[in-house]
């Protein structure tokens, strides 16, 4: 039995009943019940993940998943190709934006070379090459069905691996040209809504090059036919390996029970995929910002989850992660530190009410 | 001449020139234009505050000004009177919501008793009491004009001595059952609109509580018949000490060109006193979450500004604060530490448009 089976046959949903001493504490603390808002739900959810009710995050990590798509070729991106190779190397000098965010909120990288068009000579990015970028989708599938498992495992392994070495809050971030088009595609495919109104211009496309971006994408789902029920058949037909390679890392953390945060379209994308290979992954999921791309917020809403940022970004990169990480530890401490009802020498609980929307 | 007038005529605007170099530099940092969307907005507003592209955050400091309403004997709080000094001797501890975020993020907290109903024995709170809470809105006005104004000049006296201090950025935080009675009555007065619908639940009340709340608001309006062009006037009729101490914090950050984080509906609603007062302050101001009362998004949109936050927050104290603090040190690392165009190796600055929604 292959590892993507072994791991999906092994997730678990979160732990309900650590859910319910967690939300007892939540309530019983010196606030009106639900003031702290997602605060309050983002402590909960933790809680869920671990089975305690405080938890203290003691290492964090985003794995940033590399790799070219030969749809590039139709010319669906205002970047060349060689942008991805670039870029990646540029992740491992903590210059990027992913580079300093993460120092401000003391979070470390991962590289992976998943399939970019290029050779690396860095110690520092791993290699983890399954090709030299995809086959181009518009004119047939992006790679095989073992290509895309292959992808998924490297994923789940990335997570396997950080987990033994300490780390305990993962983020998510990608590098690689046309993956807006890709991340389209698949989310187009698995929501059934028209890839028109799934894709956006990504960084920075004319009129001309958005219409063009738009008719490769209906284009490669047609040409593919991928069938929607089956999650591994659309990454294998019109998605990517960096879009492949996060679905394994969702998988994983949901494997490890270890919280893993979605950031951006390409993020959304592959734990979209992850989420209907098995659903109880989303308890191990949390949001980072909204992305500005169109097909974010439908993922979101079909998964549940309501993010706390809202900061017009489109990086990629996994930028929204660091900022999230420290939304995350904020709630831990209101969890762990916050004074209950009668350590703050309130002793008439009616003073506080339960003010949340019914 | 008093120390409010002075302020009032030496408050400067942003330093236009500081924020064209910071466009500059932000735009040739290697990432597409716009891309960090918020963050980008951020680093460059306070570019505009210290006249210096790159810039780093000392010591932070949220100010609570602490006092009590006259109208509570109106029924307008779920909550008993007695809890305005509770919370603002348990916020010396450390155990209050904001206490444990400001640990957090590494940020200190000033509690000034503005006009708290009860005599402290506490060092850690600045005793500055003006009265034993104000008089109630519902029968006339909350307080003098020359009070209204002693409460604004503690405001900007704390800023001036947290400035000499080394602190450079601030939040603003309160303790004060009826609060956001007196914060509706002030934004509604100022903003034209009707107190139906500025008024929100603030920390709980049932439907009948609430439709008393706005009824109270209602007459407080019509008995005391503020001028709505005299920002101080209003304050004087509907206001509380709280408001007037936080409008005084906002105009002595603007004094004093360091930044300040707005937070909750009572921090709103002494923000558009400010502003009202002395457009500049704007120039200083940074949101922190959206609050789920009423008047904040009026508040919001009247000044300019948009928050990145959106956490379904309603606590108060300033707990938005230290979590905008975070958002505000990293958007500081992007402007310093990200490496520009040439720095990365991406020598076509083609390869990297545009890509704010024009």
């Amino acid at each position: 039995m292959n590892l993507l089976q072994k791991t999906l046959d092994i997730i678990r949903p979160a732990d309900k009943e650590a859910i319910k001493k967690a939300w007892e504490r939540m309530d019983n603390l010196s606030k009106p019940i639900g003031s702290l808002g997602k605060l309050e739900e983002i402590a909960v959810k933790m809680s869920g993940i671990t089975g305690k009710v405080k938890n203290r995050i003691n290492k964090k990590n985003t794995i940033i998943m590399a790799a070219d798509n030969g749809v590039w070729e139709e010319g669906v991106s205002a970047c060349p190709q060689e942008l991805t190779a670039i870029i990646t190397n540029n992740y491992t000098k903590g210059i990027t934006g992913i580079g300093v965010l993460s120092d401000y909120a003391k979070a470390d990288i991962c590289v992976i070379d998943v399939g970019v068009k290029a050779e690396f000579n860095n110690p520092n990015i791993i290699n983890k090459k399954i090709a030299y970028g995809t086959k181009n989708i518009a004119k047939g599938p992006a790679m095989t069905r073992e290509e895309a498992i292959k992808a998924i495992e490297i994923g789940i392994e990335a997570v396997d691996n950080l987990v033994k070495e300490g780390y305990d809050l993962f983020g998510t971030g990608e590098a690689g040209m046309c993956n807006t088009a890709t991340s389209a595609a698949v989310i187009s495919v698995l929501s059934g809504m028209d890839s028109d109104i799934v894709a956006g211009k990504g960084s920075g496309l004319t009129e001309e090059g958005f219409a063009n971006k738009k008719a490769v994408i209906k284009r490669a789902i047609e040409i593919n036919d991928p069938d929607k029920k089956d999650p591994i058949d659309v990454l294998t037909k019109v998605g990517g390996f960096d879009i492949a390679g996060l679905c394994g890392c969702f998988l994983g953390a949901a494997k490890n029970r270890v919280p893993i945060v979605i950031d951006g379209i390409i993020a959304c994308a592959a734990a979209l995929c992850a989420f209907r290979l098995n659903p109880n992954v989303k308890d191990f999921m949390f949001p980072s910002h909204l992305s500005a791309e169109p097909g974010s917020e439908y993922v979101m809403n079909e998964i549940g989850l309501r993010p706390g940022l809202n900061m017009d970004m489109r990086l990629g990169e996994g930028t929204g992660c660091p900022l999230e990480f420290c939304i995350i530890e904020s709630a831990l401490c209101v969890m762990n530190n916050m004074a209950t009802l009668e350590e703050a020498s309130i002793h008439n609980s009616e003073f506080f009410v339960d003010i949340r929307e019914k």
